[in-house]
């Protein structure tokens, strides 16, 4: 239990560095009353769109929270609360942050470079560390409240089944969150600059167009707000099913406590070596923003080895020599400490991979802005091409993780390196929620007319920001990839444990999970499709939305001509009323998908194959492999959109660095077409993806819970 | 060995209509000098491009057949060679067809729409009858000549490895054709179009763009010869496969040789019913040519169903009542007739969805339509979403034909009902090929000058073809994905068998084929990036090449001003070498990623768990999880690129015929870029990934039966 309270406590630290860096930057200097107004407009908007968003999902939520409660009892459902909950409240805040910190940072980019990193960095930090924080903190102090205070055993039903309902609480809103904010941003972005830059030929961010404001508030509810919740789904779950499988694998032993807290121990002190990894970043003489940013990085990581050797020292009986034994594999907690330091390599290599492929000095972003040279078609095929090349080197990466952490210490070994990668989240968010931070400077610096040395900084941060933000999704989605399959070892693990019991509703089950058994190659199909049809309703949702706002700024265009001269304003808060009703609406249906097919799959089989024991079987079999189908064609699905997104968006920067004719010219037009493409690819449909795949497989467990009930 | 003996016939027959409906395609008219000019540059464009890509393909032949032979035997090396000469000669004559009638039904569209239709769909079927009847006698003919000139029994492994490699040679010379003549094929289109449709405003097929000659030859050689090919590799593959499935089920029982024959009497009988079928293509009053086509389809459609039940009530000892046992299942001739009904309702709902998807009366191209008001972005946008949403249904028909069959008659139930979809290939064949026969006189029709009306029929026939294409490669991925399975099922039963006689190298080597089993998901993780770096490649390899073609034609119209003015000829040979040299050198290393990934996949697995039986085993498992990795993911690449590419090209043609602004508006522009994005997606990339999917399958059969000699 001591151990439990030092997890608290690092949690806390979270917390607190939050409210400490909140300080800070609201202390910052917020400008001329022009940049004010502003602001406070992309305020409004994101507070406006966001209380919406969560007025939705809450009565989705209260609706879940009574069948949990109903099905498997008021301690799961509280777990389902908890988990929803706090990742709202992480959303909520970073949001409040950010849209706080934007004027701020372009404000102190009038001063210098480094000062609005130092801002825009901040306000990212406090996202990251509420992320980490606040995950890591409600998973424990929930699990000591049903250990300690309820008195519950570790390995108690009650006590999985309410973990897991934590989890899937915060993988319920962050795939709402993903969506929404992810049609919300993309309709605007995509909308805003086909009318715009396209069609009227005014910059990105002129307050001539009626959907800059909208854009601006987009980049708070998508890449920041929707980015958080994301993040969070990934930490708690990927922490929630390395408890569950440490659970049933060291049952009965002595073990079983110090195992099921390794993971939370882990989360722990790394939130203390992010927190020290966030000092580190101060701007180089070199004046490289990337160097910066790095350097946190590769601070954190050296010292979160040493810190996780540290936990497995003092966190298992014996320290580093302690036996453990899982799946008839004997290893000890070295072997674990090893298992840590894959999924470090891991995470560096997915980052190092993604650079590749999204940067701008290298082949890919290249032949990109080379084939926009020939049109708008070959810019577009090629960016495909790139989509698709981008998912075999991470493929094979994650698969080179598994097949060394598995001979290491078996599938919890895979738990444990998993487990070490998340444990990051709180820098990697960090990096990346300093995006749209530095996105909303530039708008602000641009619409309030500042000089144009100001947007010359806030456009070198957000070049840093594009690349990073590619980063941290290729991140959360191998990281989600390995996660997974973590919860598919567990749903596995349950289904044994709760055949091998034969009892209630298990009489009878018997498991058939080879690939011979032809219920599994349909479960492997139908997984595999979810991931396509998700990705098509949220792309075709990021189209209509932006061809709502294409429509209405053409209109305010012609019904008002002062606007383009510049003598009357445009209705701003049309274009984000507009927005925030089609987000909202677009994103219910693609959100139930992942929740309602594992619950079909299963029963529609489970009919096929003529019910009763047999259909049961078949029906487990079949649920098990779609849930693997969806992890393999939605890896694919995702890296493929997100990196392609991302080589697109730098194809277009790279030319507009003077390459191949440079702004203005036919290459950059095309060029622009296949950012165009890419944004509901890298900001709505792929990172969605992610929590999509660990809805389905959370979903089969507390589907086996309540059947098992 | 008389059923043998009868299906022969039937292979002949096809041959014979062959024969005679090439004689009356040549007897047509002409036309005019000039028509004549065109029709022979296309020719010798195409001629010179498959004679290099055939010598390629014979040096990568050759070294592969001595393997075989040093291997396996040079009986099963010569199998090998039948169906690579075969699949090569299908293509061969298809193609010259192709090239002699295109002139003669543009020449036949001066006097009527049905004169036209007639000429382009008797070429279309001499192509389609050739690939099913060659395919028929080449495993027909090399089994009896196994079976009866050599005596050796039907089940001997010298047969089994001989009609394996038999379909390997048909997937190899499929693949590298596919690909090929793809990446010309749409190298030139994409090139041509983007220069000269969106740079230069002229029209398509106009005479003076310097890339016209080689989009026609294109057409020639990738959608006919290269098509040809696929479905012949589809057709001999899947009728070997079930020919191993009937061997491996039926061993030492009395119905082996009657069950290993079946598969061919159902393809016999079908070539019947589709020479008959082809004589119903008769245009009706309502000119509607997709009526005439449909109503040639019913027919065979109809015909087969009662010709396979005189198939089963004729090839087996007791007919409908013969009873039969595999895998413990017992069933009836009857159960297996209900399979090949499944296999034709399979066949029908995979033609409606797709023409759902593709065609211009339905949602999905409107909505392609509707989004180009607003954009090229848009347009993209919708068009990749609408690609991925065309997977859903597809895949949950494969799922529900895999549910009914094997719950009527286990694996072989499934394997009944495939060669039931490929029994109607002739038919399905012939319905595409007439699509470049119609592309190229619409063509030839706008370069020689002849009247707008005349144009106007063959761009009726034009748009039918685009729905037919897309249709067969619906059928063909449908069919490819149920086949891949039969395969993987072989591939499972194979290496059941060389387990349990545990001989030689098999000695000790347990499988474990479960979801559970880590070398599993890394097989399943590792299949499933094979198509999206397939794809990859050939996306790479038509954009590389069609940025060559728009540099080459641009050259052309800077350095000779008299080209656009109408006084100069282009160079049309430059733009067909430089594609023919691109297209054959980038054809190669994806040809091999299908080959090599199994035979690396397995011995990277073998070594990394530890070599010895354990590491047997362990690559054994993986490889057999890399076959149905292949499969999940390939489906969903192939599906949503041909659907999505025809999809835009239909899109494009609705706006051309007056909505949205008709053509020459914006959405006209946006909607071209749309089809320039769909041409690699449908035409090269995705119809590609057919026979990619099944030579990886076959090379594992081949491996094993190497590793067991």
């Amino acid at each position: 239990m001591t151990t439990l309270w030092l997890i608290v406590a690092c949690g806390a630290l979270a917390i607190l560095y939050g409210i400490w860096a909140t300080m800070s930057v609201l202390s910052a200097d917020q400008g001329t009353a022009r940049m004010q107004e502003i602001s406070a407009a992309v305020r409004e908007g994101a507070q406006a769109y966001l209380r919406r968003q969560y007025t939705t999902i809450g009565i989705v939520g209260v609706v879940i929270f009574v069948i949990i409660g109903v099905t498997l009892g008021w301690l799961v459902a509280l777990g389902f609360a908890v988990g929803a909950i706090l990742s709202g409240v992480a959303g909520f805040i970073g949001m409040n942050v950010s849209v706080r910190a934007n004027v701020r940072t372009a404000q102190a980019a009038t001063k210098s470079l480094a000062g609005g990193l130092d801002i825009a960095f901040k306000a990212g930090a406090i996202t990251g560390m509420l992320v980490a924080g606040l995950a890591l903190l409600g998973v424990t102090i929930y699990f000591g409240f049903l250990t300690g205070t309820r008195g519950l055993a570790p390995d108690n039903r009650t006590v999985i089944d309410a973990i897991v309902a934590l989890g899937f609480g915060a993988s319920l809103i962050s795939i709402f969150a993903r969506l929404g904010g992810g049609i919300f941003t993309k309709g605007a972005d995509v909308g805003g600059d086909m009318v715009g830059k396209v069609e009227a030929g005014i910059p990105e961010d002129d307050p001539r167009n009626p959907a800059t404001i909208a854009d601006n508030v987009g980049d708070n509810v998508g890449d920041c707000a929707g980015m958080a919740a994301d993040l969070f789904e990934t930490y708690a779950v990927t922490t929630v099913a390395t408890m569950v499988l440490a659970a049933i694998f060291f049952k009965g032993t002595a073990l079983l406590l110090p195992m099921m807290i390794l993971p939370l121990a882990i989360g722990g002190v790394c939130i203390i070596t992010s927190i020290i990894g966030t000092f580190f970043v101060k701007l180089p003489a070199s004046q490289s923003i990337m160097g910066a940013l790095y350097r946190g990085l590769i601070v954190t990581g050296i010292l979160s080895l040493i810190g996780i050797a540290g936990v497995i020292a003092y966190a298992l009986p014996q320290g580093f020599a302690t036996a453990l034994t899982s799946e008839g594999k004997t290893y000890t907690g070295m072997t674990l400490f090893l298992c840590g330091v894959v999924g470090l390599v891991v995470t560096g290599l997915i980052i190092w991979i993604t650079e590749y492929y999204t940067g701008t000095d290298y082949r890919p972003v290249k032949s990109i802005a080379q084939a926009s040279v020939t049109g708008h078609g070959t810019n577009v095929i090629q960016g495909l091409a790139v989509s698709m090349e981008a998912t075999a080197l991470p493929a094979l990466v994650i698969i080179a993780g598994i097949l060394v952490t598995y001979s290491l210490a078996g599938l919890f070994g895979i738990a444990i390196a998993v487990t070490t990668m998340l444990a990051l989240a709180g820098m990697i968010v960090a990096l990346d929620a300093f995006g749209p931070v530095t996105d909303n400077a530039g708008g602000i610096a641009e619409m309030a007319g500042l000089p144009k040395e100001v947007r010359k900084s806030t456009d070198a941060l957000d070049a840093v920001g594009n690349t990073t933000k590619a980063i941290t999704k290729g991140y959360a989605i191998g990281s989600a990839g390995l996660g997974a399959l973590v919860l598919f070892a567990a749903y596995n693990q349950d289904l044994d444990y709760f055949t091998k019991t034969g009892a209630g509703y298990f009489q009878g089950v018997t498991l058939d999970f080879s690939l011979k058994n032809p219920y599994v190659v349909v479960g492997l199909l139908f997984g595999g499709l979810l991931p396509y049809l998700f990705a098509a309703f949220g792309m075709t949702a990021v189209g209509r939305a932006a061809q709502s706002i294409v429509e209405e700024v053409r209109r305010q265009f012609r019904e008002d001509p002062g606007i383009m001269k510049g003598t009357s304003k445009p209705n701003y808060s049309r274009a984000v009323d507009l927005l925030t009703k089609s987000a909202i609406k677009e994103m219910i249906i693609p959100s139930l998908l992942p929740v309602l097919s594992p619950i079909v799959c299963y029963f529609v089989i489970y009919l096929v194959a003529g019910g009763g024991a047999a259909g049961k079987s078949a029906g487990f079999s079949a649920l098990g492999a779609m849930l693997l189908g969806v992890i393999v064609t939605g890896l694919f699905v995702a890296i493929s959109m997100t990196s392609g997104g991302g080589a697109w968006d730098n194809a277009k920067k790279y030319i507009e660095d003077g390459h191949f004719g440079g702004k203005g010219s036919d290459a950059h037009k095309a060029a622009v077409t296949g950012d165009t493409v890419g944004d509901p690819y890298k900001d709505t449909a792929g990172p969605a993806v992610n929590p999509m795949i660990k809805i389905t497989n959370i979903v089969a467990l507390l589907l086996l819970a309540i059947l098992a009930h």
